[in-house]
């Protein structure tokens, strides 16, 4: 079983947005990474964006503000970011805490500025396959990681198991839009092992540890692991059992040094195109 | 094989529609039908829905302008509509002539009258299963004749042939949403039969005439038929050899008199719903 690491995938994107880079005037392309209150899962997904932006040439500033602010000073903080010409991107950590309208900030985010795909017109954009705006950087980082290795997608049985507006659905679209035949499975679907043992590439991205099992996939599958857990023994894990795929998958992702990997060099790459079209270069190709 | 006739369907939407109605203050709820030049697809579908809507007891405005039509001028004109507070809807028959920006007017077009779930907005809440917005009448014909015969969804595999904006997109969206667990296939897919073989509800939704015959479905597969084409003998047929269905589909739509039927009685309660959010009444169920 080939083991499909991140780490490559994320090199290769660093030398594409190097060279891009190359063509760009200063200053660096910035990014503004927005963290209401200190959920320990943005704090960690905050600080590797800011050492992989950095690493990659490019600039970061970390808003963060207490867990309980109004709402209305948070709309105003946001929107003076979100109108500001010095940034170029922007990165809001999610969930919000309850008292905040999250529809309210994916109905504002300037589409441009839109890294990670929240607003209603980069998810028109991404449904339409449109590929000019911005699909979840989760999403595109399985697409990315697929072209590094020269998995061929056209025409294969792709089966996700998950349904989100993170991962799911918006990754259906970009599968279908690569010309994938597309199966997308859930916690209602009836017999998800006939639908994975189906799968050439099976996509597991549920939210639940050890849903996938080496029984439950064809010989030959290869297996995409978006699903980021932690087992009881407190060691982050993926949505399929790593070690029971061997010897029936030809490829596989772990957890962690898989797909997460590659989200964070996806979202350097967004922030190179917002910056590319929002200072009206020729944007490098999603 | 039972038949699955839309006429009984929009005979069902035809009693919600009445009933909400009687809650409405007059005027009756008010649709403009957009047409540029003489497409007579477009001359038909037109007539078939101002005699819909008007059985039902609503209005309609066709507006109809010459194929050659300046976009500045046709700008003006759609504008003028989209504000008019006296229009409920707007249903615009495409393609338009090539002179004209499509995608202009589904970022103008005011998501409330939007019946045809054309705009980013409303293609953004198809895709994230909210069902305040407006999803293409035809995809959601197919949901509603589901819904008349008491066909259900949850749990069960649903594969649609064809990907387009209209149809099978927004479809998975809604069947997804639904709880089916969805299969999307197209012209790319390697083997159609056999994704075809696995479902349990078939929509075919390619825009080929006879694509779809008995031997690539499953004993007691329901076949739901979107398409619309003309065959060699110049008659209306569906995407599936319906002759060949029999004896092995346990249910399906005929074409003509199937989905089609379904269609305009769709739109009509999409106007009703309009003009209740418009008008700040509650809205009937979607």
């Amino acid at each position: 079983m080939i083991v499909l690491k991140g780490a490559e995938v994320s090199a290769k994107i660093k030398e594409e947005v190097r060279a891009a880079l190359l063509s760009m005037k200063s200053p660096a392309p910035t990014l503004a990474i927005l963290r209401v209150g200190e959920n320990p899962d943005d704090i960690s997904y905050e600080r590797s964006a800011v050492k992989k932006l950095t690493e990659f040439g490019l600039a970061v500033q970390s808003h963060v503000w207490p867990a309980d602010i109004e709402p209305e000073a948070f709309l105003r903080e946001f929107e003076s970011i979100n109108r500001d010409p010095g940034i170029d991107g922007i990165l809001l950590l999610r969930p919000l805490p309850k008292q905040l309208q999250e529809q309210e900030i994916e109905h504002r985010i300037d589409p441009l500025k839109d890294l990670d795909g929240i607003s209603p017109i980069n998810m028109a954009k991404v449904f339409s396959g449109d590929p000019s705006g911005f699909a979840p950087c989760t999403a595109e980082a399985v697409m990315e990681l697929l072209k590094a290795y020269e998995i061929p997608i056209v025409g294969r049985r792709v089966t996700i198991v998950g349904r989100s507006l993170v991962v799911g659905r918006p990754l259906a679209m970009l599968m279908l839009t690569k010309h994938a035949t597309v199966t997308i499975c859930h916690t209602r679907t009836a017999d998800l092992t006939a639908a994975c043992k189906n799968a050439e590439i099976l996509v597991a991205a549920a939210g639940s540890a050890n849903l996938i099992t080496g029984d439950m996939i064809s010989p030959g599958a290869i297996v995409i692991d978006v699903g980021i857990n932690v087992n009881t023994d407190g060691k982050l894990c993926g949505d399929a059992a790593f070690d029971t795929l061997n010897g029936i998958a030809s490829m596989a992702t772990p957890v962690p040094g898989g797909v997460g990997a590659v989200t964070t060099a996806v979202l350097a790459k967004h922030l190179v195109k917002a910056a590319s079209t929002r200072r009206g270069h020729s944007t490098p190709r999603a």
